[in-house]
């Protein structure tokens, strides 16, 4: 299960305050606690800075990775932004997102290319966000083709098949968790992945839904997820979940990770 | 889902010496908060009193039923002892349980139709349990057609596909979601229930494989379970569950037991 830590985000009031006052040591701490919690990448997203949003992200990669020895995900549609950062990164990114919008697209797939990074595709076209499975999973099937197509090896895509709230939809719990299924169930070597927690905006008693969620979606064949690292018993889940769904031999990547105290 | 609560069973010793020594103010208060805490059913077993099992089992259907009006899963393979009970047993029970090896089959569903009960059954033949999911299948699918035969409706029979360790075997996971996935997917009115706990079994962090499986099953279309009710967490994410299965409109039965704090 790959994990990433989803907590550097400019949304969150603190963070868009560390941001701005170039608050390092708040910063490099989350990143360190992700880092420890688990975190496979550690997302970095300065979105609501318009019009600053470059400087900013270049400065979060920066940060970061003077405190952790870990890729990030570098999350904006600003080809600009993705620029820098990508500029100062070490090691392999990991982009969000493209999409199947043609502008998009075409201004994000470079610089996958150019910097030899991973990249989730997110399943939205010029339509927008389908209100179905079917239609989610002919965007995904295109965009891997396509990706392919322009020299984006299968295994560095992540699907994500866009988990809207639950509150909104009775449906959309079933609909992220059955495109997740097919898409992790095609013959290929593409990855599913997808920000667990949206499920459950609007609800009441939130961690009951994004853990239920996240245990389904691991069922459902998820490979990777944008989460809270420091969510320990989410972390429990997922490892459990690995481990019931018969890909741990041994339950061993479990029983490590419960004696390194990454849950309890 | 209906839920069954597995905590007054004579094989945890606290339960064992209060029925020893006739602690009836113990036994209704366990019965009390199980009920409570939102089980359907109180499951009462006394099977450690070998010789004995009778006169006790009957002596907790009494004493349980003094406290809280609700119906009981009678837990034994004794036909003496489940007569006895359900001879003092109000309302509609559950009995727990029958199987495919032919003794017990015929002892124990005459009582099913005499007593007006529902019936767990389980995957189990003159064999064992099996080990792979196809003759766990075929086992119940012969069973629910015998039992329908002899007068039983689909809607009154619970079938457990027998949750083993994933500590023994890789596979025990994915054997009994694929089970209870088949079974919950076929066109009929029959149930699925399971224990959940044992999944766990030789395992640390036991409630993260508890929590994980037990969502993944609801996933799978488990409609209910034997459980312990006072997990709250674990309540939840069952709550949480059907309405990500889209079988709770508007997520109304999920607010309604968060408003009601059944879980927090």
């Amino acid at each position: 299960m790959l994990i990433v830590g989803e907590l550097i985000n400019s949304s969150r009031s603190q963070i868009k305050e560390a941001i701005e006052k170039r608050g390092d040591v708040f910063i490099k701490q989350l990143a360190r606690d992700q880092f420890e919690a688990g975190a496979n990448y550690v997302d970095v997203n300065a979105g609501t800075f318009y019009g600053r949003e470059p400087e900013k992200l270049e400065w979060l990669v920066e940060v970061v990775q003077q405190e952790v020895n870990c890729p990030l995900c570098i999350d904006s549609p600003n080809p600009d932004a993705l620029r820098r950062a990508l500029e100062k990164h070490q090691g392999e990114a990991l982009i969000n997102s493209v999409t199947a919008e043609e502008k998009r697209y075409k201004e994000i797939v470079p610089l996958v290319k150019e910097y030899g990074a991973r990249v989730i595709a997110l399943t939205i076209d010029e339509s927008g966000i389908p209100d179905n499975r079917e239609k989610r999973i002919k965007i995904a099937e295109q965009l891997v083709e396509r990706l392919v197509a322009d020299g984006v090896n299968e295994d560095r895509i992540y699907i994500d098949p866009l988990v809207e709230p639950l509150s909104t939809k009775d449906e959309n719990g079933l609909i992220a968790l059955e495109t997740i299924n097919y898409i992790a169930g095609k013959d290929w070597e593409v990855h599913t992945i997808c920000g667990l927690s949206n499920i459950s905006f609007g609800l009441p008693g939130r961690k009951f839904i994004n853990h239920a969620f996240a245990a389904m979606a691991v069922a459902s064949g998820l490979d990777s997820a944008i989460l809270n690292p420091l969510d320990k018993h989410l972390l429990g889940l997922l490892k459990a979940g690995v481990a019931l769904t018969n890909k741990d031999p041994y339950c061993k990547g479990y029983l490590t990770a419960y004696r390194k105290g990454l849950f309890k």
